[in-house]
């Protein structure tokens, strides 16, 4: 029979175990973001591609669509890698859902390019059916950072979780706006859109900070210049205060889609470093818990050959101290190690539960896209568009429309 | 590079892995129950033993140490059984540091044996110590709960360990109760805290039948007959309602014994009967989820030949009608089908947080126990003591004043 030493070691292993695995895991989360970029990039050349009937961009495209086929290629790898590596991963059954529901949208990927290419579908649906695809894409990301079970682990995985959301946000404001400059006039609704986009980006970016430290909250702001940003709220002003339906300079869709890009790729050396932050810290996780892993072993072996003394019931009922030789003095520090590592786990416990609060906001939204598919018979996209526009109607945050769409669930049509 | 649909598969694969480690948990779970149901004895025994010098049950005592053995022998061969099937268990880091904690418990068993059988140790000793020994296995049994990735058996389990939990209070009240009339007199301190034990199985209770359902809640209720309730109470009262210091009938230390007995055994049966409905449920999901993962399989064989259409975009921009053959069919319905995959993970995540809420009552007492022996130097007796005794000169629950605790953290001597 196995003494609870040898369970502290065992529960050591699968300390090891699983940080292994999120090490794996947060290495893909970094693949997942260089993939995600090219992709914005392929989005952004396919729309002035398409805008301009075919004349501008054809060439950078195709360059930009073999770095896709590229990081898509080490994507795919990195998914197969965790299927023949995960006999039994922390949330396997999640991550691998979500892995098999973006996997189709990348086999459609050249499908939808042969229709870009051959001008077959207007700028809006090709920017939406990028924008399913990276969402699908983050959506692994997000499972990857709610599944970690180490809280400072967890922490950056959120962090990056949420920098990627809020960089896709100015992805799509990049696309609206140049879309909208491009057209040489706005309209409400896209206004409306337009500052949806802009307060998503700010709260994506307030939870990053939030969750990825002060060092990197530093880089962040560092990393957008006053000018460049002075820049940027001159061209939304300009767009957005517009009356619906007055003129707007269409020469200033270069300058925009320049601006933006210029941010965008700003946010692309965060991420880098949020990437390579997070392997630093799974390697470092990974050396500590294999030292400690060791310490435990060597004092497994050299209680082995002493006789249990019962130190157990010392605090209720202390032996004789003639009892209190080595043997027990070698109990007494393998019970201290036990409280020890209990006091760490609940300390452990209580911080994941902080940080998967924090993603709480994303898991509202996605609840209340699940009750309006299920009962008024939506697709996602139907039901994202809906808690969308209510916000925008109402003028309100998502999250809120979501919670409302939650409260009111018994009032749905079809709930039993 | 593999496709959706394999992921589909291995998600399923994960899924039938989790719920064959919930299985074997369960039956574990099952084990621990009788352990603790015969160590409960061996304490009734044992304390009747010492407080009678040695001259009754002495018989009866060595026939139940025998079978707490046995037992023991069944919970430890379950432990090793978790260790080497293991290689990753969803919770295994903190169901392993639990299951380190009570193994030098049970390791110590031997000597506490020896020093009860040499009247070496006083009543209260021995009690307190099999109470802390039965707390122990029953920290296991609250973390295969907590860990539980389903939530139908999470549920379960939670029934489980909270109507252990409130048999243990029950087991203990017997023994606060026989000390109380066998020294023919009782004190204000013992009939707080007999109140307490009362309140607390109660407690367990109420959240047993609320996480068990109907049945078992029905079960519950007609264990327990009413003349035999009656009786109960009219022993509790004619205990705690006697002004401290006056005499009790030292003659109904058997009756009450007796009639405690008779209760928790009764209980064990309810609690049998939670165990074995915890099996036939664990079967159950194996058996859907292997025949949901066949089907997929078989999809999976089907789709293998025909090639891709990018059925994933078409909500946004749908192809024209010619592509849609028989391929473009089947990848509907894979898409439909991990559709139905995500929400039913998701509704089973919902559920899963509020299975873990009915758990975070324990939890708030463990997290201040916890920060009183951080900040004040104090074994976990000793805080877990002066949370009960806070609670009792309050005459409030034992989890507000955890809350309290809690609440006050930064004003606690050493907090940085």
């Amino acid at each position: 029979m196995k003494s609870g030493l040898s369970f502290l070691v065992a529960a050591r292993r699968c300390e090891i175990d699983e940080l292994d695995q999120l090490g794996r895991t947060s290495e893909l989360v970094g693949t997942i973001g260089r993939l995600v970029h090219a992709l914005q990039r392929e989005r952004g050349l396919s729309n002035v591609l398409l805008a301009s009937q075919g004349r501008r961009f054809a060439a950078q495209r195709s360059v930009q669509v073999g770095e896709c086929i590229r990081l898509e290629h080490e994507v795919r790898a990195g998914f197969d890698g965790l299927q023949a590596e995960a006999r039994r991963l922390g949330s396997g059954t999640r991550l691998f859902s979500r892995i098999a529901w973006v996997l189709p949208g990348l086999d459609a990927l050249p499908v939808l390019r042969r229709r870009v290419g051959a001008l077959e579908i207007g700028v809006a649906d090709a920017s939406a059916a990028f924008a399913k695809l990276i969402a699908g894409l983050l959506a692994v990301v997000f499972e990857a950072a709610d599944g970690a079970t180490d809280p400072e682990i967890s922490r950056l995985l959120a962090a990056m979780f949420n920098f990627m959301q809020g960089k896709e946000f100015a992805g799509q404001e990049r696309a609206c706006g140049a879309a909208a400059f491009a057209a040489g006039v706005d309209d409400g609704t896209r206004q409306q859109q337009w500052l949806q986009l802009i307060a998503a980006q700010e709260r994506c970016f307030h939870v990053f900070t939030e969750f990825a430290g002060p060092v990197l909250a530093t880089l962040w702001q560092e990393s957008q210049p006053g000018e460049e940003t002075a820049e940027l709220e001159r061209l939304r002003r300009a767009a957005i205060t517009t009356a619906p339906g007055e003129p707007l300079d269409s020469e200033l869709s270069t300058v925009w889609f320049d601006c933006c890009s210029l941010r965008i790729d700003a946010m692309k050396a965060i991420e880098d470093r949020l990437a390579s932050d997070l392997r630093a810290l799974c390697d470092r996780k990974i050396t500590e818990a294999r030292a400690e892993a060791d310490a435990n072993e060597a004092l497994l072996d050299q209680v082995a050959g002493t006789e249990g003394t019962s130190a157990f019931f010392d605090d209720i009922a202390p032996q004789p101290p003639t009892v209190k030789a080595y043997g027990h003095q070698l109990e007494r520090s393998v019970l201290d190690m036990l409280q020890e590592q209990s006091q760490r786990l609940q300390a452990m416990s209580d911080e994941l539960d902080a940080v998967r609060a924090g993603l709480n906001e994303r898991k509202l939204v996605e609840r209340a896209k699940g009750l309006l598919m299920a009962h008024r018979r939506m697709t996602e996209e139907e039901a994202h568009k809906m808690l969308r526009q209510t916000a925008m109607n109402q003028n309100r945050r998502l999250v809120d429309v979501a919670e409302s769409v939650l409260s009111m669930a018994d009032f749905l049509p079809g709930t039993s």
